[in-house]
C-alpha cells in the first residue's frame, strides 16, 4: 500500500491561539474556535494508509465541532484507511474548506442523500442530527459510529470501549456490507471503565462510587472558549460572560448542566450508571455517581471507590492496571505524582493513580483510585475511530 | 455595654485588586498579596461590642496570612468583645501597621512572651509555630484557639466543631481563669461535618466516601496569588510560575499536595478520617476519601456518599438539613441550581445540595451530598471564633 498520507496542515482561520498550557501538552497552535487542528502525530507508523483505494468511504458528520476536528486528528495519526472522505456539517459552515492530509475539503452540508456510497459514518453532532440521520445513514449500508446518546440504551446497538466489550461488536464487519449503529459511550464512562474493567475482570465490582471533576470540553469548543473568555474577564475585573453556561465557571465548579432527571440524579450521572450496566453486560453491578463540572479545558478527572466481590491488594491492582491496554500507571507516592488532567490531555491513554485499599472496607475488597482521560480523544474521537479499526 | 466597634477599614497596600468573581462574593477591593480587608459585616448586630473593657484580652498569632486576615475580619463582623488586641506575626512582618475597627495597631513579633496577660490566642500560623508556642501561651493562661493540625489528635484537647460538638469543651471557660489548647479542625472536615453532622444525629452514618474539590486557599495565600499569576501567565503564552506548587495548577487539578501517608492515602485525607471520629467520638465511623486540589481560590466542595444504620429518606433528609444551625439548602433541581464554591466564598454558611437517594444501595439507607463551605472562614477563622464565643 501506498504511503499518501501527510501530517495534516496547519488551516487559516480566525479564533484565538493558546499555548500548550491551557488546552494540553500536544496542541501547540490549535485554534480553540474556527477550524484549526495541527497537530504532530504521537505515534508515527511503519506503513503509512490513510488515502488508498482498498479502504472504505468515510464520513465525518458535525466536522467543525471539538470532537469533529479530533476525529480528522485521530484519523490521520491512526492512518485510517480511507478511498474517500466526506466532511459534514450544518449549512452554516457548508462551503468552508479544510485541509487533511495534504488535500483541500469542502465541508458538505448534511442531506439525506451524504451518505450515499458511504461505507463508515463517524456522528458527532449532537443526539436529534443522529436520531434523524443515523438510521438513515445505516438504511443506506453506512456502519454508523455515533458519538451522541441517541442510540446508547437502544437493545441491538452495542456500546463499545474497544479495549472492554469489543466481542459486542463482533457480528458487525465492513465486508458484511451492511448497515448497523454502533453507539460511542458517555466520556465519563469510559474513561471510568478504561481503569474500572481490568480490576472488574480480576474481582467483580460490585459497587462503584464515582465523583467527577469535568471538563469544558464535553460541552463542546463553544464552552471551552467560554472557559477561557470568562478567565481573562474576571482577570480584567469584567463581569464574566456567561452564554452557554448560566453562571460564572472561571474559578468555580458546579454541578453538571445535564438536566436532573426523576431520581435527583443528572443525566450524566445516570450515564455512568446505566452505560455500566450495558458494557459490562451486568444489570446488577450497583454505581451511584456525583458529576461536577471544573474550570479545566478538556481531560475529565475521575475519584472512583470500588467494592469488590473477591479479594484484591492494592498491589495486585496496581500490576494488572500497568499491564492494561490503553491504561498508563501514574502513581508515585513519595514523589506525590499522580494523574492530571492536563497532562493526560491530547494523549491516547487514560492515566490511573492514588491506587490504594480502601480502610473504610474490612480485608482488601475495596480500592480507590483517581484516573484521568482525555475527553474529546479517549472520550470520543479516539474511541470511535477504534471501534471503525474493528470494523476492517 | 458601648458600641465601640467601627467597621474594619481598607487599608493602604500594594498587591494585585481582583474582583469578587476570583475571590468569592463580598470580597470586593480585598487585596491578595499585603495585608488588606475591607468588607462589609454581613450580620450586623443590635449590641456592638468590640472593643470593650469587659472583653478578653485576645492575640492573633499569624495575622498577616490569609486565615489571619480573616480572624480579624470574622472577629469585627461579630463584634467579638475585646479589651486588648495584640497581633503577631514573624520577625518580618513586625512593624507593619494594620487598622483594625478604625484604631492604628503595629505588627509584633511572635515571642515567648507575648502571651503575658492575654486570654484568648488564636493560632494560624502553621503547625511548627503552634507546637512551639501553643503551650507556652497554655502555660501562661491562655486559651489558645488553634487553627494547625498540631494538636488535633492529642487526647485531652478537644477538637471543635461548635455546631457538632461544642459540650466537648463545655469544660473550659475564661472564668476558670486556666490555659488550655481547642483545636480547630481541618477544613475539609468541618465542612463535610457541618453536612453530615445532622444526618448523622438521625440515622448515625456508618460509611462514608468522600472526594473533595479543595481551593488554593488551604494552600494559604501565597497559593491563591500564584493560581492567579499562572492563570494570567497561561492566558498570555508564558510558562507558569510555580513556587508553591510544582506544577501548573491553572486550568489544571491535582491529587492534594500533602505527604501520602504509609497507607496511601495522603495527610489531608487521613484528617478526614481520623478528624470525624474523634469529632463524632465514634472510633468505629468507617470513612474513606479521596482529596483534589482545583483551580478555585477560597471555598472547598465536597462529594459525599453516606451510608446508614438506619432508615432515612431524602426528603427527611433535606428537612433535617434546612433546619441545621450553619447550614443553608441550595437544592433546585428543576432550575440546577446547586452549591458551587463561588456562592459560598466570604459566607459563613456551609452549603448543601443534590441531596439524594444513593440508587446504588437497597432501601433507604444511602445519601448521595454535594457540600460547599468557605475555607477560610467557615473552614478556618469563623470556626476559631466561634469556639472563642464559647469561651465567655
Amino acid at each position: 500500500m501506498a504511503a499518501l498520507s501527510v501530517q495534516m496542515g496547519a488551516l487559516a482561520g480566525s479564533g484565538v491561539t493558546l499555548r500548550s498550557s491551557v488546552y494540553g501538552s500536544k496542541l501547540s497552535g490549535r485554534k480553540i474556535q474556527g477550524i484549526s487542528a495541527s497537530r504532530i502525530a504521537s505515534r508515527p507508523r511503519a506503513v503509512r494508509m490513510g488515502l488508498t483505494e482498498s479502504g472504505p468511504s468515510v464520513a465525518v458528520v458535525g466536522v467543525t465541532g471539538a470532537v469533529g476536528q479530533e476525529f480528522l486528528a485521530v484519523l490521520s495519526e491512526r492512518n485510517f484507511p480511507y478511498s474517500k472522505l466526506k466532511l459534514l456539517a450544518s449549512k452554516r459552515s457548508a462551503g468552508k474548506h479544510i485541509s487533511f492530509e495534504g488535500r483541500d475539503y469542502e465541508i458538505e452540508e448534511l442531506t439525506k442523500e451524504s451518505f450515499e456510497g458511504i461505507d463508515i459514518s463517524l456522528f458527532s453532532a449532537g443526539g436529534s442530527i443522529s436520531k434523524e440521520y443515523g438510521p438513515l445513514a445505516a438504511e443506506m449500508g453506512s456502519i454508523v459510529v455515533d458519538n451522541s446518546s441517541a442510540f446508547r440504551m437502544v437493545d441491538g446497538v452495542p456500546l463499545i470501549v474497544p479495549e472492554v466489550n469489543a466481542d459486542a461488536m463482533a457480528h458487525i464487519k465492513l465486508s458484511n456490507k451492511k448497515g448497523a449503529i454502533i453507539a460511542n459511550p458517555n466520556c465519563s464512562t469510559i474513561i471510568c471503565l478504561m481503569a474500572a474493567t481490568p480490576l472488574h475482570r480480576h474481582a467483580k465490582v460490585k459497587r462503584m462510587v464515582v465523583s467527577t471533576y469535568q471538563a469544558a470540553s464535553g460541552a463542546g469548543a463553544a464552552a471551552m472558549a467560554e472557559l477561557e473568555q470568562q478567565t481573562r474577564e474576571v482577570l480584567d475585573g469584567q463581569e464574566p460572560t456567561c452564554n452557554i453556561f448560566n453562571r460564572q465557571y472561571a474559578f468555580n465548579l458546579f454541578s453538571h448542566n445535564s438536566a436532573v432527571t426523576g431520581n435527583g440524579y443528572n443525566e450524566e450521572e445516570m450515564k455512568l450508571v446505566k452505560e455500566t450496566r450495558k458494557i459490562w453486560n451486568d444489570p446488577e453491578v450497583l454505581v451511584t455517581a456525583t458529576c461536577i463540572r471544573v474550570p479545566v479545558m478538556r481531560a475529565h478527572a475521575e475519584s472512583i471507590n470500588l467494592q469488590f466481590e473477591r479479594e484484591l491488594d492494592e498491589n495486585t491492582a496496581r500490576e494488572i492496571l500497568s499491564k492494561a491496554e490503553g491504561v498508563v500507571v501514574v502513581d508515585d507516592r513519595s514523589g506525590n505524582n499522580f494523574p492530571t488532567p492536563l497532562e493526560v490531555s491530547s494523549k491516547d491513554d487514560v492515566a490511573v493513580g492514588r491506587i490504594r485499599k480502601d480502610i473504610s472496607q474490612k480485608g482488601n475488597f475495596g480500592l480507590d483510585i483517581f484516573v484521568c482521560g482525555d475527553q474529546i480523544r479517549k472520550g470520543a474521537a479516539l474511541n470511535a475511530v477504534q471501534i471503525a479499526e474493528k470494523l476492517l
